[in-house]
């Protein structure tokens, strides 16, 4: 048990017969103070400077104070200019149980160091072009807030940035339209965003995902169908993707006139789950393009993308743009989900209790200096190279088996003659010791850990070659 | 550093000179086996024990083995079997960093100790009729699965329970009925239900949460506006009570009329961000015969009641019913995420990478433990009875600045004459060393942790009585 503390200087309590003659045994006194004690105004000039830092990051609306949770215990949260206040507005952890299972609710009372994790961590890891973060649980709430803010900022362009009307208010709180507009979110085919349901009007991998449950009319275009290797059949792409903007002109024209404009387009930089569909650096250049033409926010969500496996620490980054998004979603290896996003995106209505947890920041600042001691960026584009020379060998040996193998970094898949046959590889390779996946119909999909090293990826295409032969 | 583990036989790696010719020099050794080793076929028998105890709990189709992650390391994982396997599919976590960083993804592979910990934790704490309970890693994902599974039960009734149509199957990719069907959720205005935008379409408690978001055409109830202490009004309550279980059923009937049925009625036993609004037992009872009767599911969000501050450890148990609902979702006070339901109400599509993070049950199980070693909800109806008579003595006190005090167990509530007033007490009190919260238009809501005992309702009540002098 903690050492009881010593009850400072209460400034406030003046205990009164009224309730004094009531009061009830004290037990469990060694946790606990013995009262409120005031040292300065709340928010304290710590606070305040504090409140200021997190502000260059992302919203600080909500926030009441930061608190000092090592000094917190009992009924008391104490903030970090030394004020301990009797707490009745306890919605969130009993804290008081070990400062471990605390977990502070980030947008109201965040701790004294955030900031400076944030820094350490997300921050120092923005992709071009951002400065701003916000946190939060999971890949679904990330993009589901991401899109919150595409809505608010499309809104208040279209109101030009001025309040909302009384029409909105009252509109709003019955679901209907001008509060509730009728806006749309353009997504592709073959893309996975998430589970709850504004990400899943937007997910079209699988129809498992998205079967009995509503959903939004909002436009679904195209993803690129492209021959692998990409630089063995540029016309033929090329060609494809002019066709898959086109329809994504049309859809944002058509979206428009029925009364639900895109207020954004969302896109991961290879579609993942729906079969490791890549498209080219020329493509995404159109589409941001096409994007801003349109007045569309453009959202890259490398949740499945993002932390290095493409050999770059965000997939975007082989585009080579000086802007390639508005908004960049992360979550998976990133430890904790969330959202950069440009200054204008900024949403101060975007919120909730947890926003996130602030102890995933600590594991990611050690896993980026992992990253950049062992440099495994480098190792990761040389074990990737590898790993895809291996795919093409056995593709050029096993023709009738294998097709496009094709990745980035060690971010591979190559597609397996059918289903069936993908299957039967899958569960041969896992009773040989080496845990593979499947994505899109017939595609397996490699996703090796950041330390996948050269020698890792010889002994999976050993033991990948037995298999194939067991197949042919 | 992990002392290196002497690698065990690998019975399935045949080194080639292709690729051994190739191999780069090994580093961080340390940190890794020498290659994958398998001793049973996968899932192996412990596996599949675990696999079926957890099934008694929640789905289980997409687990592929149970994890030993503190045997696995570096780029090879080993389930409960001793089967080491070469990890291709690393979505998630760098695992080699520290145990502690590893955040399993309980959907496909959880360690081996999680039935177990469940049992100790949620489910020693399960409401009546519910032996499942599905986790969560937040209060908005938890009400947002929920829905889909409510979704997923209707959908699966109207089928007579046969495999979807190739239809429904082609319709749901493109966000269109029959695959994505027109259902709807029945809510009551004043609610709260999170804020991502299956939630938010059921959230009726504060415009800026709405506003700017596109939402779903679904019904909105009146919830009861009670006159305090509701014994003191029981006819008025109960003709009031009346009209509202009217209107929800012509909400059902039109609702269905216009082929939006509702799959699922959703409420809260006490509506909390909507300004602490009571219903009587009778009321909740009757709405849900009439759920039952229509064929809707019915779910009660216990996000903010749920966890003892009530005095029992879910508000519903106040409702004294055999069966109260068929879904209860719950996160805040209990640590985790997530939803108990009636074994009808298992989908097992409700699905995504993390399904909550198993450490915080081994703190639940932890929480509650100090719960009932303390008797704390007896110890909250205490301090919960003590607080609501001082607020009735200060009401008498000040009838022109307070009405309505109500509560139940510690989670209680008092109207402040107005917006203005009720802010500046807010401040107040903070200044005095008590941290107060507001809710509704112009309430004040009481949101002690359980460990607040009778002489901490004395001080506060000292402390308010002082702010309210100032106001008079």
């Amino acid at each position: 048990n903690p050492t009881y503390p010593v009850a400072r200087q209460t400034n406030v309590i003046t205990l009164r017969t009224l309730y004094m003659s009531k009061a009830a045994a004290k037990t469990q006194v060694e946790f606990e103070y013995d009262g409120p004690s005031m040292k300065t105004e709340v928010p304290g000039p710590r606070s305040k400077e504090l409140t200021k830092q997190l502000g260059e990051i992302q919203n600080v609306g909500a926030i009441n104070f930061f608190c000092n949770y090592e000094e917190s215990r009992g009924n008391y949260l104490v903030d970090v200019d030394g004020n301990r206040m009797l707490d009745y507005t306890h919605l969130l952890y009993p804290y008081w149980l070990s400062a471990f299972v605390n977990r502070p609710a980030l947008g109201i009372m965040p701790p004294e160091n955030f900031p400076e994790k944030l820094a350490e961590s997300l921050l120092s890891v923005a992709p071009s072009g951002m400065s701003r973060v916000q946190t939060m649980a999971c890949g679904s709430c990330s993009n589901e807030n991401a899109y919150k803010a595409m809505f608010i900022w499309y809104r208040n362009k279209e109101r030009g940035h001025n309040n909302p009307s009384d029409e909105d208010m009252s509109s709003c709180m019955i679901n209907q339209s001008p509060g509730c507009p009728d806006f749309s979110i353009l997504s592709f085919m073959g893309g996975f965003h998430g589970r709850t349901m504004g990400c899943l009007a937007t997910t079209h991998s699988k129809a498992i995902h998205k079967l009995d449950v509503p959903s939004f009319d909002w436009p679904i275009a195209p993803f690129p169908k492209l021959k692998y290797p990409l630089e063995e059949f540029t016309r033929e792409n090329a060609q494809e993707e002019a066709r898959c903007l086109e329809e994504v002109e049309d859809l944002i024209v058509q979206w428009r006139q029925k009364g639900r404009p895109v207020a954004g387009i969302v896109i991961e930089p290879i579609q993942a789950e729906g079969g490791d569909n890549h498209a080219t650096p020329d493509f995404f250049k159109k589409l941001r393009n096409i994007a801003r033409k349109h007045g569309s926010a453009f959202h890259v969500d490398e949740v499945q993308t993002g932390g290095g496996a493409t050999g770059k620490f965000w997939a975007h980054e082989h585009w080579g743009m000086d802007d390639p998004a508005d908004i960049v979603s992360f979550s998976k290896k990133m430890l904790t989900g969330g959202y950069y996003h440009k200054d204008e995106l900024q949403a101060y209505r975007i919120f909730n209790t947890w926003m996130g947890d602030p102890s995933k920041n600590l594991f990611l600042a050690e896993v980026l200096n992992v990253i950049r001691r062992e440099n495994l960026l480098e190792e990761v584009t040389r074990s990737g190279k590898t790993l895809l020379q291996g795919l093409y060998q056995l593709q050029d040996q096993y023709p009738n088996l294998l097709s496009s193998a094709r990745g980035q970094g060690t971010f591979c898949a190559i597609d397996i003659r059918d289903d069936a046959t993908r299957n039967s590889i899958l569960l041969k390779a896992r009773d040989k010791g080496v845990l593979l996946g499947g994505c899109g119909d017939r595609s397996i999909r490699f996703r090796p850990a950041l330390v996948f090293k050269e020698y890792h990826v010889h002994m999976f295409l050993n033991v990948f070659s037995d298999v194939l032969a067991e197949h042919n």
